[in-house]
C-alpha cells in the first residue's frame, strides 16, 4: 500500500487508557482493543476534519471497512496511558487508507496499524445496505495538513 | 420483582464459552462479558418463542432496556463452558422481565441476572427512537410453558 | 443499599465517550458498554485515592464482584461525551459498595449504577484464587472528602 | 506469508453468531467482533490439537501476537449463524501463523484473517513477561492433517 508522496494528512490524536477489561489473563491488553481504539480514532479524524457522528448520521455516511491490520510491538499493562495518533495514508476513488500509531505515554511505539475504508452512503437510509461514494475533493482538501 | 404466579415461561438455553479475551488480570471473567450474554440470551429467547432478529428488524420492533442487573456466585475462568438459562419473570403493559440464569457445565451457578426491558417500536424507520409499545397478547401466549 | 450518613466520599470523574462500536442496530449506547465504563471507573477512583494499578498489582490486590446493578434513563449516541461520576457508597467489613452516575456533557444523567466489590487479596500471586480482606482504616480515610 | 507446501494442517470449526452487541449503528457486525472471534478460534484450535486452556495455564504457556489482519468480504446481520475455520498456515521457529475463513451458515465467505503469533512461555508465573520456545517438534506434529 503505497501512500501518495504528494500528500500530507493533518494528524489527529486520540488518548486512551488501558483499562481492567481490556487485559487478558497474560495482563496485556486483548488485541482486538486495538482494533476497537484505531476503529473509534478513524472516527475522531473525520471529527477534527469537519465530519463527525452527527454530520455522517444526517448524511446517512459511514466508512464501511475492506480490511484491517496491526502489528503489536511492545506489550500494553492495565493504567498505560496512551494516545492513537491517525492520519489519512492514501486515498483512492472511493477508498481511502487510515494509518494509525499507537504509542504510549513514556513515548514507546505499542503498535501500527491501518485500515482500508469505503466512503459509503445507505442507499435506502440509516442502517440500510451502503454503497460507496466518490471521494469529494472538498473532503480530500479538509485533510490537507498546512 | 415479584413473577405473577400463574405465568410459567418456557425457558430458552443459549450455550456459551468464556474466551481469554472475556477474561481480566486475574484470570477470571471480566463481569460485563455476563451482561453481553444475558443480552445476547434474551434476543435467543424471543427467537425461541418465535420473534427472530429478521422478523424484530422488519418489524422495526426492539427491546431497549430499563435496567440490568446481575449477581456474581462463583468465579468463570477461561475455557468453561456455560448455558444461559432465560425466561420472562415478568410480563408488564409494555415492559416485561427476562431472569437469567448462568450454569457451567459442572452444573455450578455462577450468576443470576435479571432485565427490565421495553417492547418498543421505530418510531420512524429502524435507527430512529423507540416508543414502548403495549404487549400483545399473542405474544404473551407464545412465552407461555405447556 | 443503605450509604452510612457520616461517610461523604470523594466523587471522581472520568471522562469518556460513545465510539461507534460502543453502539447496536437501534443506533445507541449497547448497555453493557456502561459497566465496562463503570468499571474502569472504580479503579480510577481507586487511583485517585492513591491506589493506582500499579501498586494493586504489586500488592497482589483485586476488587472482585459480588453484584452489579444499572438503571437507564436515556439513550446516548454516537459521538456524546461523557462523564462517569464515582463514588463509595458504603464500606462493609471485606466489601464496598461504589455508586456511579453517567452524565452527558449537556447535563443530562444518562444512567444510574452501583457494584458490590470484595477488597480482595490474591491468595497465591497474581493470577490465582483470592480471598476477602478486613479493609484498613488507612483506606477508608484515603477517601473521605474534605 | 507462504504455507510451507508440505504442511497440510487439521482445520479446526468454532461456531459463533453474530448476536445483538456485536453490531452497529449500521446494523451490521462491528469488525472488532471478527478479531474477538478469530482469538477464540486460535484457542479452540490449540485445544482440538491437545493443548486446552487448562493445560495451556498449569503449563505457563500462551500465544502473545505479533501481527493480525482481515479483509472482510460481505457483511454479517444480527442473528446470522457463523463458522470460523482455522489451521495453522506455518510453523517457524519459535512463531507459527494461524489462518482464519469466516464463513456463514449460507456459506457466503464474511472474511479471511490471518495472526501470527509467539509460542511463549511466563518467565515467572502466570501473569508475568513471556519470552518465546522454539515450538516442539510434538506440537507440529499434532497439527498435522492425516
Amino acid at each position: 500500500m503505497s501512500t501518495a508522496p504528494e500528500f500530507h494528512s493533518i494528524v489527529n490524536p486520540l488518548a486512551c487508557q488501558v483499562h481492567w477489561g481490556d487485559c487478558d489473563p497474560a495482563g496485556i491488553i486483548f488485541y482486538p482493543t486495538y482494533f476497537r481504539w484505531i476503529d473509534a480514532a478513524s472516527w475522531a479524524l473525520f471529527e477534527a476534519a469537519g465530519y463527525d457522528a452527527k454530520w455522517m448520521r444526517e448524511q446517512h455516511m459511514a466508512m464501511p471497512l475492506v480490511s484491517a491490520q496491526c502489528e503489536f510491538l511492545a506489550p500494553a499493562a492495565h493504567g498505560d496511558r496512551c494516545e492513537v495518533r491517525s492520519r489519512i495514508a492514501r486515498f483512492g476513488g472511493k477508498s481511502f487508507v487510515v494509518a494509525h500509531e499507537i504509542v504510549r505515554a513514556d513515548d514507546a511505539m505499542l503498535a501500527r496499524g491501518q485500515e482500508t475504508r469505503v466512503w459509503g452512503r445507505y442507499v435506502d437510509g440509516p442502517g440500510s445496505p451502503m454503497k460507496g461514494e466518490t471521494i469529494p475533493e472538498e473532503l480530500r482538501a479538509r485533510f490537507r495538513a498546512r
